[in-house]
This record gives C-alpha cells, structure tokens and sequence, in this order.
C-alpha cells in the first residue's frame, strides 16, 4: 500500500510500504477514505533528524472497516468509521473517567509502534473502543466536519472546556490555526459572551469571524496583551484557549488571563518549562489541558455536526490525494493553507 | 511603638518606630495581641539584599480596634478582629468572585505600602472589607487557631480547592511545613481518602498524622515519586497540594498528579518558569492556585475552629513575645520550629 513518510525535517515523501494488516484480535483494519495534515505534524516537519527508516505519518482519519480481529464485537467490514488521533480500550479507569488519551492500554498513531493514516489503510489496535460509527455514506457532504472530530475540533473543545468557558464568558484564543478556529466555535458553543481571537493571518481572522469572533487583535507580545485588556475592561477575560504551543503563546496567554481566570492549553508545548509561573500564580490563574480526549467527545459534538449547527469542516482550505501531501505540508509551514484535506 | 524590622539577609531587628495610625479615612487602628512568622518571611530572612530603611514585617495578626477612620461602618474601638495577609474593600468584582487577594484596590501588609503586623499596632486599609470580628475574648482557648485564618489555614484550604480535593479523592501534600500541615487539616475536612504527606521532620510528620494523613513519604526526587505512585495504584493521586514553592517540589507535585488530576500550588514560586510543562501537559493535569483569599474563607472555617472539629492551631510549637521575634526567624530558618506565635 502506500504511505506517507516523514525521513526529516522537510523530508516528507510518498511510497509503497508492506500492507497494514491485523496483528492483534482486538484489531481493525481500515481502509481510509480520508485523512488530513495536522498543525503537529508540522512540528516533526520543521525539526525531525534524520532517521533511514521514517515514520508513517497522520493520526486523523475517516475510513471503512475492512476487516476485525476476533475479539472486536462492535463493528464489522463495511463500517464507515472516524478514527481519534489516540487509540483506547475504553473500559479502563482513564477511560471511564472521559480522559481516553490517558488510557492505560492505549498509545497514539503515528508512532514508532502504530503506523499513520495518511496512507491508503491504517491498522487501528483497540477497535471497539477507538472508533466510532458514522451515520452516513462515505461521501457525505458532512465528511470533513465529521473528519474534524478526529482532532481539530475535539481538539478545540477540549481547550474551551479546560479554559472554563462557559455562558457570558470573556474568552481569548491564541493561534489562528485550524485549532485556535475550532476553538471560536467551541467557545461560542459552549455560551461565551465575547471571543476575541489573536491571530494575523487575513484568511484565517475571517473565518474566525464567520464562526463566532467578535473581535481580533493582530498586535503580538505586549501589544497584544495591552490590546485584549483594553477590550476587557482592563481586566482580562475568563477563559483563554492556547492552540499554538510556543513559550511566547503561553507567555501570552497567561498574562491576557484575568485574575481567577484559567488557560486552557493544546498546543503541544515545545519547551520544558512554563513561562510566566510568576504572573500565573499571583493572578490564581489555572493552566490546565493537554492532549484532548477527542473519542469523549464524539458522542457531544455529532449531533451539531450532523444538524449543521457548526461547520468545523471549513478550516479544510485545500483538497489533495495522497501524492499532494508532501506539497500540503510544505503549504501548511508556509501558511499558505490552514488544513490541508486528503481524499482517498 | 516597637516592631520587627528586617534590612537584609538574616537581619532582622526590634526597634521603635513612628507610632502606627490612621491615615485614609477607610483605616482602622489595630493594637496586634497576637502576630505570627510565616514560612514565606523566610524568603527574605535568606534572600533580601541589604536596605538602609528596612521592612515592617507580618501579616497575620488578631487584634483590638483601637479606633477606625470616619468612613468605616462596621467597626468600632474594641473589637476583636482577625487580619488577613491581604487587604480588600469587599465590593470590587474580584471581592464578590470571592478572589479578594485580587481586590482592585486591595494589597499586602508587611510591604513597602503598608506596614507589617509584627508590631504592636498595625494600621489596616479598607477595614471594612478586609477585617472580620471575632465572637470571642482575646484570650480565649483558641485564639491560636483563630489566627491561622488570618493566613495558612485558609491557605491550605486554598490549595485543597485548588487541587479539586473532595470525598473519596486522593491527596498527596508535599511540604510539612505549617501550611502543609494544614493542606493536610483540609483535605480531610472535604473529604479525601487518602492523604499522603511528603515531608521528613519527625515532629512535622507526627502532627500530620495526627491531622489526618494516612500514608507518609520521607523520600525526595525520584524516589518520592515512585512511592506515591506505589501507594496509589501506579497511577499518583487525583490532588496535589503544593506547600513549598521551590523548583524541585513543583517538579514532583506535577510527577505525582495522575491523568487528569490537578496540582494547587500555595508556595510563592521562587522560580520564573514552571518545570515540567509537558509532563503536566501531557497528563492533563491541571496547575491552580495562587496567593489564597483567605478573606473569602473565614465565613467557612470559623464554625469549625470554634467547634473544636479543626485544631490548625496546633502548628505553632513555639511561643515568644515581640523580643523573641528574631531569634525565632533563625529557629524556623533552622527547622527548629514549625512556625512561632508571638503574644503582646
């Protein structure tokens, strides 16, 4: 079958690999019908070394079940399901408690040891607790919000609630990629009373805007912070939603957080400690999040993509094959595109 | 009138100084009958570069209203007040949140602003908001409990709330200091199963266990770690109280938090950056807290205290007058004493 391959930084290529296959009998095989470029995956883009062997790449897909090892009970061949980007048995502790990326049985895809979906078949360990069925035909025109709920805006909605949204709040999102937009959509959503997005990019402040944005500040650094107090009474909001992962974000973040306020943050951090201790301790401001329980989440979110009450989908601004991608992760570095699509 | 006055590392004074009085018309006049030192006045004790004029320290104080300026309404000359080591107007938007230590007008005593409460008399801005009257005589029983309010009682309560503690929870304290001791006192008022106690002085672990903790942990680094974990099923404790404020307590409150639990952090931080971002990140795990509103708390522990169900009095195991105020910074330095009640 063939892959993508990420061998080092700007390294990404497409091949032909051995065909993924059932390994354990709590397996599926899928075969995916679409799969997308994550903003994370930018990160191993940007920095990986080089290594001879590569790594299949992509954590986000839709797809049809092809096969299931003997001890799956819940689906079955023919089965069009959405694959959150971390598998999980979802009848352990972590589980039970809504924090499937916890899981004590459970791992990410795109690893070492769990190939990637931005390939033509994807072995999913843990079928009956990762993957969900989707109501609909393969090529429903809801496919790429449904496609969504794999990531982005599980992802989004995870920061929201980590951020403590909820209604008549004041709310900041950090980072105007695929995440920080689900995040506008989460927030309002979830009952918020003033969005302010920060973010720079014009495509990208639009769409925030059709998605529930009711102000945006470009500035950056100290001027950004100055700009959200201002449109806050001098105080700060709530809630803020950190969706990029980089010290000056999280710098950002904390200190435009008014007092008793809390961060909720996605972004993968890049550096080993927390800016900002200082300003978040003496504000009470709460950091809290981490990688999103997005299989939680399905069961909440369906239903408002299903009636089109949020349209996640159109942070999708490119469509490719499998052969575009490496040209998709060179435009996503570039900001030429906010999340690239990948048909099948 | 006499005070304690500190001018830099390890010089801390006795020395007559203008008498404390009323200056805003918000002001009350309060002649201290009982003050104590705190764990966080060690921070300049060992720290402070030299200052000709020194610092009136202390921040925790009951005392007798002597008089109150002519805007105050609910105080009047012979009432017996418990301070917070924050002061507050009350009606501000952080006061009605409950967040007094965020009080739009409010502040600290023991500042270059204000002066401490290690003194015979202290002057108390916004007395309205910030001092509370206590329903018994100044030398009642449980006076000593009583002054815990004005500082780490509700501090440790703080943190508890911080860290989500609430019925059948786990809960590890790291730090057996006075306010540890009482993030133990409340984490067993709320509710929790298990209390861990991560500290190694004796008498310290001694009074903890008296305060409700079952489990001790007398290891550091990495091997505190392991055995919280041990006791915890392998998977740590769902809320850490954070009592000490180094780099290293931090770095093992956060390693001992399980998926998705939190860490409340009360010890001002004496680092810029918070260590173990990511594994907090990728955990969940939730950092809260911050300088504790203890205002806010009095209402809520107070029938406790006068109930004889909490004793957080008990932390003090040394008593002086104001002569003996010096040498008893050196014997908490020295880990000599938990923490010292000063009578006037």
């Amino acid at each position: 079958m063939r892959a993508t391959i990420i061998y080092g930084t700007g390294d990404v290529r497409i091949e032909t690999v051995a065909d993924a296959r059932l390994i354990e009998p709590t397996d599926a095989l899928v075969a995916v019908t679409r799969a997308c470029i994550c903003g994370s995956d930018l990160w191993p883009y940007k920095t990986m070394e080089h290594s001879d062997t590569g790594r299949v790449m992509g954590h986000e897909a839709i797809g049809v079940v092809e096969s299931v090892g003997a001890d799956v009970r819940n689906l079955k061949a023919g089965d069009l399901v959405v694959m959150p980007f971390a598998y999980s048995d979802g009848s352990c502790v972590f589980c039970h408690e809504g924090l499937h990326t916890s899981c004590v049985h459970g791992g990410f895809f795109g690893t070492a040891e769990v190939a990637g979906a931005q390939a033509e078949a994807v072995r999913v360990p843990l079928a009956d607790g990762t993957l969900y069925v989707l109501p609909v035909g393969r090529d429903d025109a809801l496919t790429a919000s449904l496609l969504t709920l794999s990531d982005v805006m599980g992802t989004g909605h995870h920061a929201a609630l980590a951020a403590r949204v909820g209604p008549g709040k004041t709310v900041a999102v950090v980072g105007d990629g695929a995440v920080g937009l689900c995040g506008v959509i989460a927030a309002r959503r979830l009952g918020a009373e003033q969005i302010i997005i920060l973010g720079r990019h014009a495509d990208r402040i639009a769409l925030a805007r059709e998605f529930g944005a009711t102000e945006v500040v470009s500035e950056r650094g100290d001027e950004a912070i100055e700009r959200v107090r201002e449109l806050t009474g001098g105080f700060g909001v709530h809630s803020v939603l950190e969706c990029v992962g980089l010290e000056q974000s999280m710098l950002t973040a904390v200190s435009i957080a008014r007092p008793g306020g809390a961060v909720g943050r996605v972004g993968v951090p890049q550096d080993e400690t927390m800016p900002a201790s200082q300003p978040a301790f003496y504000n009470n401001v709460t950091v809290s999040g981490g990688p999103a329980p997005v299989r939680a989440y399905i069961e909440e979110l369906l239903p408002d993509v299903l009636e089109g009450r949020i349209e996640p989908g159109r942070v999708f601004d490119r469509v490719t094959n499998l052969d575009g991608v490496p040209d998709g992760y060179r435009a996503m570095n570039e900001r030429e595109a906010i999340k690239v699509l990948i048909e099948f």
